[in-house]
């Protein structure tokens, strides 16, 4: 329906380029804030190619126009795109070219590249505007420049703000502020631009963007003050209340340019590259020292505080019993040949989610990928075309909620009947490598790339590999993916690496991928955890948030060391001692035990 | 003996300082290459401290001194400096200042540090440079001031230099100099300061450092020359005649400052800040355009061609073959009852590799360690006060050689007799950990970050790690620590990490040192070798150099998984395999058979 009307809208675009004397318009499927996920307003991407990728970088010249993204929608963008004369560049495969070199390419010296730049972040708006000088070509600011053609565009999305209370949070906001001026170490200023951060440090939380329980804002904190700047529409009285009691100066959120220009700062302002938007980053490289550094709130963030933890626990507890609930349903609906397609089995699952006290909302749409649709990643079942499960092979369901004590976030794959002796092989190496992480023990200082290895030996041991993440941060009643955390292998030179710290809250989700055949994840939610402190030094190690049966129907132990099979009976025995108490229903309480049961 | 005289070498030292108007002097054990062991010459700080350690610092102000060493030599160096006056400061230590900061909290406006810049890395003279800038402090060069009062300095080292065949490097240097300029990619010059990069380059060996086949040089390579600066007298008619026929101009070591003063750079000059001194640094940022990168002749030179490795192998099985002979004489004698002690263990060993053939010299002193010396990094046996084994706990024997086939290096650790069942668990903790590591199987991109948590994994599940790298790269008839690969869990910001290549020589050396009690150290060489490509992308696994019995003797299995036990069973038929042919005497041949028994 949508790309009916994309040649239109790109040749309007074009039209209103010739007018400012524009040769080539880059946009992002970014908003000024670097979110994951966007809302409507600034879906820019999305309005021109019709492509509903969240990580889109696009360029358009009078003659051509190219859409680059990622592996996991290779297959979805080239339907999107498919008639509206814009070319699919596929980031990574061999022989594409990158935006950058195509701009080095076809830059003109005299000619403009023109970009929204609250919506690139400060680093890619930096190599952008060096090509473009390399070019002898101008790179220009051109915000505002969409509504010209984009006459329909959404209002900024907009829902009154809500206050945690400390009894939540386990910590003021007054003695976030406190904690995060002792970390800005004398600089003169902080610039918040991430919405995640500004509602961990004000105990705050909004509903602008779907499943991200975020208000859209951006935050200054100096010695002195802490600026909000909040749409006005999101202020209640209570939050009036709150913000001079707290002594946060409130401001409108469209005035967050106009007033960051105003302000003199005696010192420093300190601001992640990473993560602030190049329009930021412009205004204040000419009238402060700018200090790069990864965000101090991140940092404090990511340690959870005792009262997090607890209500995490407790979160993950009843979240867990509810996957025990809809597994036990799954096999046996199946099983019994009732009629269940993917979207009916996700529809079960977030009703049964829905009913658990302190539900907010999913923490992201439900994953319901059976056989080979799971083998893509960011698969989207459709209700257009359902895909009835059969009494075989892998259904995988990556889910999870917002509650009132916390996000939570996991991953089982389902073995519906039959299986081949491939798929209980990988299912078996997939557990393996799960399990390894999650009773990997190691010293204080170890990042995400030591950590790795415990969860992919097993794979690479058989020459598999996977092409995600192993493990993400996780919010606390906030963004289901966060850092600064992360365990991944590779190299990523431009961040640095976080160290894992006691109490921070992390996924355990390795998988084997075949494309056309099948898909396996196992995602286990783990908790850093002080372990001993040796002769040699302070040692750290994880312990599950998650409990839920990996199941047996697909494991193989001929696949396993002796200490595999070890570490899932233990696993298994914690599963069924925790959530065997939380079940009322007499089937399901056996199925939780013979699901559990030591092999 | 050496430090009656200190006070008096000090004394003088202050007196031409303060001549000099020079308030504080810095010096360290370098030489102006960076080298890891250094020739007489260089032995500044051992000449105004005593201390012989090969990492130091020393700060000398008109009243007081400090000398800062790392963990490997605080006993050491306790004794060297003991009556010098001269503080020891331990690096690393709790509470133990930096010469920064003691240097941050002492100079004064208008007061002078002096250092040798020759004898700094870019990197710490910029740093040092810093620091006396922001204090208001001059920082001045003072290359010959040491001259002064070392009046009875040694003379630079010098032995004439010999030429490697072809049939031993396996790649003229013509073919050599041809991928580095490719390697250059446009750059104008780049500057060779690191003595073993330009004797592979240039296929050159020298003597000029114990155990380090290289003589003292600089190299400057441009597009159209290759300019070698090496003393007169190590030049011999052979030399001269190879140098004209490679097109390499020779200059005198000594005229490498004045010479490269006078050179002129049409584009940037090539050079890594983390080897280049900082009189280069100096020298050059005045007049080019430096493009600080990893050194493209250290990655040249890390991967082995196929002449270097099918050489390898030959030295490492006759040098393997010859521990095993020491391995069976030594457990023999010291049950009988022999007199054998550290260093007449150290000496028969060192005798029987003296005899293979094409055997040169040592690739660096022998370490013997008994007991709870085995626990000090570095020990070094004395035969002054000689230690006789006896037949019980462990000896440590770490020790190589450099062969016209190449350059080994191999630890064992050998049960003398009777061990306490920690003895045993510890052993077999770290044959499972060096045994993990030989045999793991990883994709291409890994670095030794990523690749030491094999190592390390079963150590740290038990709250055990070591101290010190688990690899490190190894020469070819060169250097028996390079770089650029390396195995170690911590990150190190300044340092690129190397991916590793197939081709690639790395240790494989984890421990477990237990202060006052002993030390367990198991080091095989290993190759890292192409694996399949698979669909889930390209693999590469090691296999081993080394061919000796990790000393079953010591080995518990209850503390081995099945997977270690297969392992270490495939490593020992491996070794008999390869071993018993070159095996002369019939106890020893049936000693070997014993000791590489399926357990």
């Amino acid at each position: 329906m949508k790309n009916i009307n994309i040649p239109e809208r790109l040749a309007a675009l074009r039209s209103a380029m010739d007018e400012e004397q524009i040769s080539f318009f880059l946009a992002s499927s970014s908003d000024p804030h670097m979110s994951e996920y966007v809302g409507d307003y600034f879906k820019v991407t999305e309005y021109l190619s019709g492509c509903t990728s969240d990580n889109v970088v696009l360029l358009i010249s009078p003659e051509e126009a190219w859409l680059w993204t990622d592996g996991r929608y290779f297959i979805s963008a080239a339907k999107e795109l498919s008639g509206t004369g814009i070319t699919l560049m596929k980031i990574g495969e061999p022989g594409v070219e990158t935006a950058e070199s195509v701009l080095r390419r076809l830059l003109k010296a005299g000619q403009t590249l023109a970009a929204d730049t609250s919506c690139l972040t400060a680093l890619s708006g930096m190599l952008f505007s060096r090509i473009a000088a390399s070019c002898g070509a101008g790179f220009r600011d051109c915000r505002g420049f969409i509504d010209r053609i984009w006459t329909d565009r959404p209002l900024l999305s907009s829902h009154p703000v809500q206050i945690l209370p400390d009894a939540v949070t386990g910590a003021s906001c007054e003695t976030k502020i406190a904690e995060l001026r002792r970390r800005m170490n004398g600089a003169a200023a902080l610039v918040i631009t991430k919405l995640d951060e500004l509602m961990y440090l004000l105990n705050l939380r909004g509903r602008d963007i779907a499943c991200n329980p975020v208000a859209l804002s951006f935050g200054i904190v100096t010695a002195e003050n802490v600026h909000l700047f909040i749409q006005d529409s999101e202020r209640t009285a209570e939050f009036d209340a709150y913000a001079a009691a707290n002594r946060i100066t409130v401001h409108p959120y469209e005035a967050f340019f106009a007033e960051l220009q105003k302000m003199t700062f005696e010192g420093p302002v300190m601001l992640d590259a990473n993560s602030v938007n190049f329009a930021v980053w412009n205004l204040l490289r000419e009238k402060a020292k700018i200090q790069n550094v990864p965000s101090p709130v991140s940092a404090m963030k990511a340690v959870k505080n005792a009262t997090e933890l607890s209500r995490s626990r407790e979160a993950y507890l009843l979240d867990s019993a509810v996957l025990c609930r809809f597994l036990f349903w799954i096999k046996r609906a199946v099983k019994d040949g009732e009629t269940v397609t993917e979207t009916s089995a996700a529809a079960y699952l977030d009703k049964l989610r829905s009913e658990i006290p302190g539900y907010i909302e999913l923490s992201f749409p439900t994953i319901s990928a059976y056989e080979e649709n799971a083998a893509m990643a960011h698969y989207s079942a459709s209700e257009e075309h359902p895909v009835v499960l059969k009494p075989e092979g892998f259904l995988l369901v990556d889910s999870g909620g917002q509650y009132l004590t916390g996000t939570t976030d996991v991953t089982r794959t389902i073995a519906l009947g039959a299986l081949t002796e491939e798929m209980r092989r990988d299912f078996t190496l997939v557990a393996a490598a799960n399990l390894a992480l999650l009773t990997a023990r190691f010293p204080y200082g170890c990042t995400g790339r030591n950590l790795d290895t415990f969860a992919r030996a097993p794979l690479w041991a058989r020459g598999i590999d996977f092409n995600h993440g192993t493990g993400h941060g996780i919010g606390y009643i906030l963004n289901v993916h966060e850092g600064p955390q992360n365990i991944s292998w590779h190299m990523v030179r431009t961040r640095p690496e976080a160290v894992f710290e006691p109490g921070m809250i992390t996924s355990d989700e390795p998988g084997i991928y075949r494309e056309g055949e099948y898909g396996i994840r196992t995602e286990s939610i783990i908790l850093c955890e002080e372990d001993e402190t040796t002769p040699f030094g302070r040692f750290l190690h994880f312990t599950p948030l998650t409990f839920a049966p990996i199941d047996l129907d697909a494991i193989d132990p001929a696949y396993m060391e002796p200490a595999d099979i070890a570490r899932l009976n233990a696993y298994h025995a914690e599963v069924r001692k925790q959530i065997l108490p939380l079940l009322a229903d007499e089937a399901e309480k056996n199925w939780l035990i013979e699901a559990t049961r030591a092999i």
